[in-house]
């Protein structure tokens, strides 16, 4: 879980799965938008597939990519579990204010 | 917004994270479950604090913790933008399948 937060916590690679959300993209595409050079945007790419956030396969001198969703529900799910915490919080205190308003 | 999810990639970041869904706790408390030394666990702290997801007041000799969820909102924000992409991919390819059909 702490690789797929790394790799997020950069914003080319979060424009990369933004990308990728909207179906499989070539490197060459995908690295078209931004201006740094292509060694350095490949190691975003490495990034991100070494979290299991995207797969790679290269055809010919082709490398294209594809997002992996059921890698990025790990944050979503991490969240909702923050949210039962929350939750569960805020019923104790209710329960506490109830008996204060019972006194 | 790198800032969260770089915090967020951490396992003793998520757990205090995770403890002060509960509630507010001192810099003691948090550090208990952990094998870690003091200072260690103080960077985290420090990391946690500087993302914008948790304050800390110091009274006396206590430091006490407390969780921003407002801040913690941003990755599920961002969870969102990306399920609206993908909702958008989906919409496109129903238009394609039913246009195939109508072939």
């Amino acid at each position: 879980m702490s690789e797929v937060f790394l790799a997020l916590a950069d914003p080319t690679r979060r424009q990369v799965i933004r990308t990728l959300g909207s179906g499989p993209a070539s490197v060459g595409d995908l690295a078209r938008p931004f201006t740094i050079t292509l060694p350095s945007f490949m190691k975003h790419i490495r990034a991100l597939e070494q979290s299991g956030l995207i797969h790679t396969v290269k055809r010919g001198r082709v490398r294209t990519c594809s997002l992996d969703r059921d890698r990025l529900s790990v944050v979503g799910d991490w969240l909702d579990e923050q949210r039962l915490v929350w939750e569960a919080r805020t019923d104790r205190l209710e329960d506490v204010a109830t008996e204060l308003e019972e006194i």
